[in-house]
């Protein structure tokens, strides 16, 4: 997995940092790539990456403020005009769903793959046979949600060396044998898979939260994280500015994740107010509270 | 006044063309700017200008596609956001209401400044001491406009040495003639103004159309017009591809230019599908029933 970053600033595009949007990639896992918001221009910044619009499966929208959705309806439109006709679901706060639906029908774009809206609520809101996705409502004056994303452990590997060298030879079995299955052999023999399967391999997990002032469902969410991604609006000297305008400074961020225990923190949703030697400054602030502590740029990949 | 091109592109964003957006500067005559459409990434391409948002007066939307409308919210959002304080109108098609109205209450957005959105029809649509704009519907399968925007008249210079060698000392009649008003001086003799005041100054004409096929409705707009803005989203040897999409191609264009009088031609709307070299192509295959004819590209300022 990997995650490419496609705007990383906060409120308003600037000539650096667009506005929010960061991809899953799991192009080896399940073929999919996977949005945490679409702020306007997210289709531009995709034009200078290798991403593929089609591929994207699902979009999660973190809180309705335009720098995290108006990029949506293009997003929509040319993903279809391009030849995307794989479904897609977005998840997002009550209103995503009317925001998409009025956009859509008074530009008459009309989308050749199917679309599904699903507005959220705290909880699990998606799970299948390799990941889960939960959410918890976040502290931002309007509906704002951290979503914490879980990889399932995978199935460890089947130690073909071992069953030979005890005279167990290839057949259905030893598909069997790694799916966790005692089976009996044609000569009468238990064979107990965890002698033949090597340690299952931890699932990641990842905490990507929308705009936030600290609070307990941020850590909640990040809770032994291998990566938190978390705002810092502001610097660590404005605890005042990020209370009054909901959101976190640097150090309360990588307070979060030292508290939670997460492995990793990288901050995103910099105000283009910072120059490029404050921001080192807030690499080094955070770290003196967590470490390590990524400063997100644009176009910016991280592996997972 | 000046035609500075935000977006040049058709249908998508493409590195070299956003998608459309025109601003019409107008900074000495009324301090002001009027912007013809506003696609995704608008206030991103302003970025790379010296245009202030606060300065745009009033955005007329030609029709509704998701590439002439997508950037609105962006940009009145951000409007604020910096500051801008003055009133702003958005003209458009019906429809463009609902849109603007339901992105900003979705995502919360409050504007400093008052907005007024009128639903537009056929006909003058504004007019005051300076200037007039009027719309036609054109032929695009959706309601699209055109705009023929008119300087009106500006009045001729006084003459000032004129009137000195005739003995008529500088005062308050200075004014009342170059208003065009016939006075009497306090000697009994009357002043007619003709003899005072040079020719008036033609106002310039510019016609700013939505997308369309070749119609009437565009010839009447461009009628005489020191500037025709034109789409040409297919090369001359595309007419059935641009009649079934409701587009129009380089040589419609300029037949329209050519038949309404128009002084000069500007095309735009450019697929992203022309590279640079067939761009300078539809140049001169346009030129050979107009001419002058100018291709946009993004960035690019006309002088009118």
């Amino acid at each position: 997995m990997e995650l490419l970053f496609l705007g990383t600033g906060a409120g308003m595009p600037a000539k650096m940092r667009n506005v929010s949007s960061v991809a899953l990639k799991m192009l080896n896992e399940r073929g999919a790539v996977w949005l945490f918001d679409c702020g306007e221009a997210t289709q531009h910044q995709i034009l200078h990456t290798s991403l593929k619009p089609r591929r994207v499966e699902k979009i999660f929208i973190t809180h309705l403020h335009g720098d995290h959705i108006f990029g949506l309806p293009g997003f929509l439109g040319s993903r279809s005009f391009q030849g995307g006709d794989l479904p897609l679901t977005v998840y997002g706060p009550p209103g995503i769903k009317e925001f998409i639906e009025v956009s859509l029908r008074v530009s008459c774009t009309r989308l050749q793959y199917e679309l599904t809206v699903v507005e959220i609520e705290e909880g699990i809101i998606f799970e299948d046979e390799t990941m889960r996705v939960e959410t918890r409502l976040l502290d931002h004056g309007i509906a704002s949600y951290g979503y914490r994303v879980c990889e399932k452990d995978k199935p460890g590997v089947l130690l073909v060396d071992r069953l030979k060298a005890d005279g167990i030879p290839p057949g259905p079995y030893y598909k069997e044998i790694k799916e966790g299955r005692t089976i009996q052999l044609a000569d009468g023999r238990l064979i107990v898979p965890d002698a033949y399967v090597g340690p299952s391999q931890k699932g990641k997990v990842l905490a990507i939260l929308g705009d936030t002032r600290p609070c307990e469902a941020a850590g909640m969410l990040a809770q032994e994280a291998d990566l938190l991604v978390h705002e810092a609006t502001f610097a660590a000297d404005q605890p005042q500015m990020a209370h009054d305008y909901f959101h976190s400074t640097t150090q309360q961020a990588a307070k979060i994740a030292r508290e939670a225990g997460a492995k990793a923190l990288c901050l995103t949703h910099i105000s283009s107010r910072y120059t490029k030697e404050e921001v080192a400054l807030l690499q080094t602030e955070a770290e003196a509270v967590f470490a390590p502590v990524i400063i997100a740029y644009d176009l910016m990949e991280l592996s997972i």
